[in-house]
This record gives structure tokens, C-alpha cells and sequence, in this order.
């Protein structure tokens, strides 16, 4: 586990990098005493994370009331398939964040974290599509996640195995996990002659967890 | 949300289904008064889970002091890209189970649950690895998570929208995700003209989601 608080900006490429490449960040929060796990969309704009869900969203409203956060994003490459049970394990890139989040207020910071999300599962697109109504606003919550407090966790390579292990005739190996992008299916309710745009097209074929690389500089949230 | 407490075990098969696809677990707890969210492999037997890990593990120690936990996995099938910002969303199948765990002292179910998570990666392989070594097995804390309290929630199919939204020419639709294996990589370090099995060959090209169809019966743990 690399720890990240103490480092400065340079050191932090790499959780950026995976969470820009993430499609999901699993919420951990506490709720009633119990322990609570949703699966989140994202978007990150410099050091922050942003979620949302409804006003109603039982771990958002937790967070408006203080609640402290655990947010994990796990990047999965292919699976390590050791020649022994003991050292199975996947390739993957994993990062924690633990933060006590801020429920955002300001307009435009809501609109910009709102970007960010779609920004997150499609690269532009969030820069391009309309505001959401007042209505749907009022139906949203926002917070905010610093990521100061964030550990990686990486796992790359072929299997470990102890020296006794290669004396068998057991194989062992990497399977790798390809993760891409089947041709879009238009929404049937569409108006006719309304063609996908480029944001999109330029994903198809391509590795899903590459999708952010030339994405556009996000650092500033206005 | 579709909630399954007094359902019988019919009613289980999605939540089943959607288990047997997934990868990783998000193991939520609260540790120190922090809530923690850690990407766990897991492995179905009948109506329990089981997730392993270093006896140092944080939270696997909690659990042996009695915590509660969260367990969420999320399946993604592609994003939900409407033509309104409101109605992003992902298509997914996700479960989510509330439990007390159980540490397994017992050396054979232990064994068994060690065994389910390697043919939760790859069906079939855990049934033909040797057992781990005393020491293996000594750093290791196997817990048992009963599937009793689950909730399984399900989104497919094209975006939702208001009508108001198709009135513009914004193109909305789904970008599917497709998730398959590469050619396994050899573990360079095996012995030469050791072949991969059949039950990792059998999987390379195929969708990730669906390499649990055809596993053998595994509902008996012993």
C-alpha cells in the first residue's frame, strides 16, 4: 500500500490516473450503526471527488449529517492464477480514499460535479450536454470528497509462488481481463437522424479504462 | 431494490446468477470508527459467501471481534448515456448483503471456502489444486457470510428521459461494455511444456460475466 497524504502533486499521477479510469467508486458509510456499500458514478475535478444521488440517498444524507466516508475504486487487469491456491490473486489497480465529505451548496459547484460524472464515463461529454433543470437539481445531492487522505494499491505481473511450488506440473499464469466498447445502441425514442457524436464514437473498440487519456484538462472546476 | 429476506430460495436464483458473475466483493466495515471498503475475492457455496485473508487483515479481525459488514458487488454491462445529464446511468445487476460473518475454525469447510474462491475466478480450478500448506493456511482467516439478508438491484435497457428531452437533437443511447479474456500468460517461471487446463482455455474470448455457466454443482460445501 502506498500512502499519499504526506506527498505532494507529482506523486499522485497514479491515483489519478486510476480513477480516471474507474467506472464505479463503491461508498462505504455507516448508516443506522450499520455498515453501507453503494456503488457510485464519479467524476474527479483536481483534488476532489464528486458524488451524487437523491436527496434521499440514506448514505448522502449521513454525509450532510457528518458522516465520515470510505471510497474504493478498483481498476481489474486479468486474473493471477498461481500454481498454487495460496497466490491466486487479480492484477489490479485499487485506490481507498477516506474522507469526511462536504455537502455542496454552491451552484456552479454542483453543475461542475454533475459534469464531472458524465465527463467520468465519457470524456467531453459532460462539457457538452445541457444544465439539468431546477427541478432535477432539486432532486440531487452533491458532496464532495477531498482526496488528501488516499492510499494505491497495486498488483501487477505474473503469479508469486513459493520456490517448492515450480517442482510440480502445475500450471499457473495470468488470464487477462479486456474490458471495451461494443457499437452505441441508440435510445429507439430518439428523433430519426440524430447521429452519436464524436465523444462517443471514439470509444467504440477501444479499452475501457483508457477512455480518459486525452480527455479535456478538468483541474479547474469553473 | 428488490429484497429477498422472506423469499424462498427460487426467488434466489438472480441473486445467484449475479454472485456467480461477479469478481471482486466490496467488503464494507466499520474499523476503528472508520468506515473501510476493501475489494476482496469471494467464493459462493449455497447460501454462504466466503471471503479470505491475511489474518492481520483490519477488517477481518473486526469481523472476528464481531462487526457487521456489507457486502456489495456490482456487475457493469455499459453506460447509460441519455440524452439528458439527469438520466445518466450505468446498466449493472448489483447485490448487496447485510451480515454478522461467521470466522470458519473448521478445517474442511475452511478449505471448501477456500476452494470456492478459486473457482469463483475460474470455475473448476479449485477443485484440482492441492490443498495450501499448514503455514498458508495458518496466515489465512476464512469468514462465512450468510446470503439471508440480500438485496439484489437490477437496471437494463436504453436511458430513461422526461419527453421534454426528446425535443432536442441531443443523441442519447447506450455504450454496451464488453468484458472478455485475452491468450493466457505462461508463469515464466513454470517448468517447460506445461500446458494451461482446459478450464482457464475454455474461458479466452469468452464474455467474463458468463464463465460460471456450466460450473459444476458446488451447493454442497464438502
Amino acid at each position: 500500500v502506498r500512502r499519499y497524504p504526506e506527498r505532494g502533486r507529482s506523486d499522485r499521477t497514479e491515483l489519478y490516473e486510476l480513477l480516471d479510469a474507474g467506472l464505479i467508486g463503491f461508498l462505504g458509510t455507516v448508516t443506522n450503526g450499520h455498515p453501507r456499500v453503494l456503488p457510485m458514478v464519479y467524476g474527479r475535478i483536481g483534488d476532489t471527488l464528486y458524488i451524487h444521488g437523491a436527496v434521499k440517498n440514506q448514505a448522502l444524507v449521513a454525509v450532510g449529517e457528518g458522516a465520515e466516508v470510505c471510497v474504493t475504486v478498483t481498476n481489474v487487469y486479468g486474473l493471477v492464477l498461481a500454481n498454487s491456491m495460496f497466490h491466486h490473486s487479480l492484477n489490479f489497480r485499487s485506490a481507498m480514499i477516506y474522507a469526511t465529505p462536504r455537502v455542496v451548496t454552491e451552484p456552479d459547484e454542483r453543475l461542475a460535479g454533475l459534469r464531472a460524472a458524465v465527463n467520468q464515463l465519457v470524456p467531453g461529454r459532460g462539457d457538452e450536454l445541457p444544465d439539468p433543470t431546477p427541478k432535477q437539481l432539486a432532486q440531487t445531492t452533491v458532496i464532495a470528497i477531498s482526496l488528501e487522505e488516499a492510499s494505491v494499491k497495486v498488483r501487477s505481473g505474473p503469479p508469486g509462488g513459493d520456490p517448492e511450488d515450480y517442482e510440480t506440473d502445475i500450471w499457473g499464469g495470468v488470464l487477462p481481463l479486456v474490458q471495451t466498447w461494443n457499437p452505441v445502441e441508440t435510445d429507439p425514442r430518439l428523433r430519426d437522424g440524430i447521429d452519436p457524436p464524436a465523444h462517443v464514437l471514439r470509444l467504440v473498440g477501444q479499452p475501457a479504462y483508457e477512455r480518459a487519456q486525452g480527455r479535456p484538462d478538468l483541474s479547474d472546476p469553473r
